[in-house]
């Protein structure tokens, strides 16, 4: 099966089906993937004030009616109860099950939050033939804790996780330039060249996901990162609580190229 | 007076002081001003999630916490209650009332919504010496109801209304990609040219300000307007709403110039 080629109806479907429970990195080129947190009503607000305050860690694509496993903005006949090939249920800040569907789980009052993903600017970069290393390497991007706190927002706080993907300082100007105009999946980075400025202390040690090579004549550049809302969620403890599982994200019917301004 | 040269702390504390009452045009100049809706906790999350499903006609500047007369990102020191020159009491969707401040109207749970507005990008296109016609004739920028929909979030929904500029087709190229790289100031045109393909009849009579003159060799160009909250507002008719009045605008620490990606 190549899913490169499909279209997200289709993989959708079979992940639907549960014919597809494994990582979607590589699936439905030139269309955006994005991160799923799940709440209760009642901790939606604060998750919303908190992404607003944060827009660049954590731009929101959509955001789900109180209740409807249904999509209205990024993906037709979506059911996001089923379309995701693998859930994380969280209690009170702890991962008690994985799961490849969560239709038992499912409440009246659950609000899904659909985040920007830096699998759309990985795209656009490439087409620049910048490279990005981690898929070179065939590697999960590494990422990094900081000291730059994100602003909170009612139960939800932390600081900011940043992606890294290390190229030359030419490269790293026309990535700011690709990476600026896209401020709806993450944006321009954060930060470029020596770590320690944002509490970074070996580049070796990724907090979340793998290292990768950097070359001579090579400096990291930093970009907020998706799991900072999932690291102020497993700060804020709340009750309950749904994620995808690393890697196994929502496929929109969006292209990434609409991502743009 | 010359209040376009003073700072925006300096202006604030003379408004406060009720010293200025009257419109906020063209004071602090390089500075964003901001819209102001505050609403009870309970109505704020709809109001915050319609801001969310549109950003271009209603971008979020701040959202400040529940019960909060303060900010804290983009004013230092301010009262939310006494730092715009005048405010508008709404009841059921029914303006009742308008005042220089509004201590006595605060309750525990009003969050205040400080929304982007075009002032600021009127302020680059200016300077890339892009005509801004209703400045030019000193009038209030011409404002109409489209047939665009907003995308509805519980109580709030309505068309998306649109403030109109006048200029050259070669003007409005510029001006798209100016006004592009400013998405928190309601970023680019939404449409130029015939005004019936988003349901406007009469250029000659805006639904909001006032008329201006289209020179030969000029088209319309389309922004979407800050009105849109305002009218989504006025239909939902919450129980209990403050608004800024029309030109009585909250006047932020932040420089336009800092709007940009």
């Amino acid at each position: 099966m190549n899913y490169g080629k499909m279209v997200p109806k289709e993989v959708r479907k079979l992940i639907r089906e549960e014919k597809i429970t494994f990582q979607t990195s590589g699936m439905c080129d030139g269309y955006a993937q994005a991160n799923l947190v799940i709440l209760p009503r009642k901790d939606a607000y604060d998750f919303l004030l908190f992404a607003q305050r944060n827009p660049t860690s954590c731009p929101l694509l959509e955001v789900s009616d109180a209740g409807s496993r249904k999509l209205k903005y990024i993906a037709e006949d979506a059911d996001i109860a089923r379309d995701l090939p693998k859930y994380r249920i969280w209690e009170n800040g702890k991962m008690t099950e994985e799961c490849t569907n969560i239709v038992d789980f499912w409440q009246e009052d659950l609000v899904s939050f659909l985040i920007g993903c830096s699998f759309s600017f990985e795209a656009e970069l490439l087409a620049s033939d910048i490279p990005v290393r981690h898929i070179e390497e065939n590697r999960n991007v590494p990422m990094f804790n900081t000291n730059i706190p994100c602003s909170p927002a009612g139960i939800f706080r932390g600081n900011m996780v940043v992606s890294m993907r290390p190229m030359t300082e030419k490269e790293a100007i026309t990535a700011t330039v690709i990476t600026s105009s896209m401020p709806r999946v993450h944006g321009k980075p954060v930060h470029f060249g020596d770590p320690k400025k944002i509490g970074i202390r070996d580049l070796s040690k990724p907090d979340y996901g793998d290292a990768v090579t950097i070359k001579d004549g090579e400096i990291p550049v930093f970009w907020p990162c998706g799991v900072t809302p999932q690291a102020a969620l497993a700060a804020a403890k709340p009750k309950f609580a749904i994620t995808h599982a690393p890697g196994h994200m929502f496929i929109t019917d969006v292209k990434n190229s609409s991502l743009k301004n």
